[in-house]
């Protein structure tokens, strides 16, 4: 048989992890230093506990795992005698893949919610898996890199992950801008414009501007009933040039100048940290996601700097507070803010903008190879001490031609050879090639870990 | 709703993702000096890549994910109308959750041949799901750990395979005895027994060894057919004391003189090496697998260690050499050799040794707390020169009394606090106690950086 991956899904080769791994790695060590911890959930949940979380579409994109054994025996007559497929399911699968990683976390607090300290800080790294229809960047199973906060009110959080946010971005040698702002601020902005119950969709009609522009906007407006001074009304809050103006504009209305509140302390919180990245308050930021509640996050590669100009890349990172994330599950009034940042993207752009060119393909530094029997034997003993150095290293493990051999080397793109024939046994000088220079010399062992160390 | 867990898996909480990374970050800094390279892949494969791989008992332990969309529009009539489940799955489920990390590996492999240089080093970390009945120990989501070079008959990979156990468990401060042994010795052994064809029966009767006792092998191989004679010759070979005499007794068995030959071929290669456990050439191992065909392996945590005596736990490790794993898939003649390490019983060993005491149950290093709003502040500019000195460090967001912010500090079991009030504010020297001797000091931020640091 000739065996085939599932559609949608993909292998991660060596150098695919090497370079993946670079990116958790980067992001676990900036979590870590901001004291959050790292937390892992099971694949499978019940599926009661996803099932209407993520709205009809949603719930038709979970993997469902069927029950195990004699599953029939306990299906549902009616839905199999109509040939009912959803109807079927929930009566044969009582378990699904998780889909994200927010839920999971929102379940596990509530689970455990008398042994955890609050506020709770976590990070989580896993893949999660969709039903989605594969095409181009679009996968089956990808991972999601979360970092949250939960069981606090506090904007020192809010300004913590903008701190996190610039932090690992310069780390990874990526330029972003941070776009800061806040639900509230949306809220009085359809109070101000003379619709509060329509703060949802404006919202809505707001976050396509960078798509649609202001016309489009206007044209969504009107569908829903906005009339030219509403709209005008909108235009000005989002256009707003800074705090002080749209203080002025928000006169009396509560839920608009708290918005502007909380964004005043973060920055009295960020006083004094030197951003290497961009923090701009944007009011025009909206995110679709209906659950946040006050500051909103989202993060774009910085196209003003000269090498990252050519980048076309949405968002690589956002997120939010929500008030209510465990409510859900029965534990109310759960205040929680978090972040995620958009790693199969962040892969892309640093691939793009060739920012892995530091990370090995193989994990070898060094290639043994050996022309003779008699220098595979010297070459395994030589290989020891190169790796009781603390030097990744390894062996071809015949004796072959030096073509044949340098041939491999190319192969598997190891920075460094040795090459051991008849003559370098003798001499104890050893041919030491530079793969990327192309320079050899003759070195002895001893020689050879030096220069290795040395690098 | 209260929600739960799927029966079975579990919630990998800090403290124990902490603890389970440092045993894989260990693994895999072992791995990569000896040149091996990560590989990960997909959760789902296709059910027909998975069924028929781990015999019928297997088959019954995939987790089968449900088709999506109408799936019941595709099942099988007569399977549907018989109310047959085993009969109905492969037309309503084409994927299962990976069982192991064997087969997924043999077939990257497969789909990858013309794309990878052989001899391919890989190793792997990830998680596998089976069906089982949960119980004490046994879970339906758990790690493995493999390690496995493939596409090369050279022995000395069954020695870079022995360094591996080696160094690992050197490095876990784990003493283990290392088993090795051939399965040619076996097929030797079941020649020189006058029973060629029992030789699988055999291995079977001897895995048993350590459980039944000679009492019990003799018993199996009379119910084989075994006479008294042959038991003697299975006795002799087994109780051999060293390579020279069982080369006597196996004179003229070319088999059993091969698998020999191979065992001395790995010494050889090992020459030099210093071992830090017990490497011990035991004709008895047997392995229950039968896919092995070269060297053999089975780790054991060494009892004659006395800190280590009470330790009752099987093999925590185990591997050999295969001839055609890749054939399934239409590869053939591909031979390899691997290990894998298990990762939940080293967990559980370190955990009653108490190994992991280095291993911090929090993210944080430092826990600011501040008994009013003004030292919040201050302690939150604090924070930002610990964190830039690069510690791990956190802040408890409210002003709080001093009794109910230890209290706080108690649980998140946190290494050091800082506690600022009013008098330190004025004073610049700040409470610093260490959380494990209780030891309290008044230091500035900069003496407390320093202190940390030197740590």
């Amino acid at each position: 048989m000739k065996p085939k991956l599932v559609r949608g899904t993909r292998d991660f080769s060596p150098a695919v992890v090497n370079k993946r791994n670079y990116i958790f790695d980067t992001l676990r060590s900036v979590f870590v230093k901001y004291g959050f911890n790292p937390l892992e959930t099971p694949a499978m949940e019940e599926l009661s506990t996803l099932t209407g979380k993520y709205g009809d579409e949603g719930d038709q994109l979970l993997f469902k795992i069927l029950n195990n054994g004699d599953y029939l025996a306990k299906a549902n007559e009616t839905a199999l005698n109509n040939k009912n497929s959803s109807q079927l399911t929930a009566s044969i699968s009582q378990r699904a893949l998780r889909y994200d990683l927010t839920v999971p976390f929102a379940r596990y607090v509530v689970l455990n919610r008398n042994d955890i300290a609050f506020p709770f800080k976590r990070y989580q790294i896993q893949p999660v898996w969709r039903a989605d229809k594969p095409q181009k960047g679009r996968y089956r199973e990808f991972y999601q890199c979360d970092v949250d906060v939960i069981g606090s009110e506090s904007l020192l959080y809010e300004a913590e992950l903008c701190q996190i946010y610039d932090e690992a971005f310069a780390k990874l040698n990526l330029g972003v801008v941070i776009r800061l702002n806040n639900r509230k601020i949306l809220d009085g902005l359809a109070q101000y414009a003379g619709y509060p119950n329509l703060f949802t969709q404006i919202t809505v009609a707001i976050d396509k501007l960078d798509k649609i522009g202001w016309d489009g906007v206007q044209k969504e407006l009107e569908r829903l009933g906005i009339d030219e001074l509403g709209f005008e009304k909108v235009k000005a809050v989002i256009n707003a040039p800074d705090i002080p103006t749209l203080k002025t504009i928000f006169a009396g209305i509560e839920v608009g100048l708290k918005g502007i509140e909380e964004l005043e302390t973060v920055q009295a919180f960020l006083e004094g940290y030197a951003f290497k990245n961009t923090l701009k308050i944007d009011f025009s930021l909206a995110r679709g996601l209906s659950y946040y509640t006050g500051c909103i996050y989202e993060v774009e590669v910085d196209t003003s700097i000269e090498s990252q100009k050519d980048i076309k890349m949405g968002s690589i990172g956002g997120g939010g507070r929500y008030a209510d994330l465990t409510g859900i599950f029965g534990l109310k009034d759960t205040s929680g803010v978090g972040v995620s940042f958009g790693a199969a993207r962040i892969y892309d752009v640093m691939e793009e903008l060739n920012l892995f060119e530091q990370i090995p393909v193989s994990s070898s530094n060094v290639l043994f190879l050996a022309m003779d029997e008699a220098a595979l034997k010297y070459g395994f003993k030589a290989l020891q001490k190169v790796r009781a150095a603390g030097i990744s290293s390894t062996i071809y493990p015949k004796a072959w031609k030096f073509q044949k051999l340098m041939k491999y080397a190319d192969k598997v793109k190891v920075p460094y050879v040795v090459i051991i024939g008849s003559k370098e046994m003798e001499s104890g000088a050893l041919g030491f090639k530079n793969m990327t220079t192309g320079e050899q010399q003759s070195l002895n062992i001893e020689a050879i870990i030096e220069q290795l160390k040395s690098e």
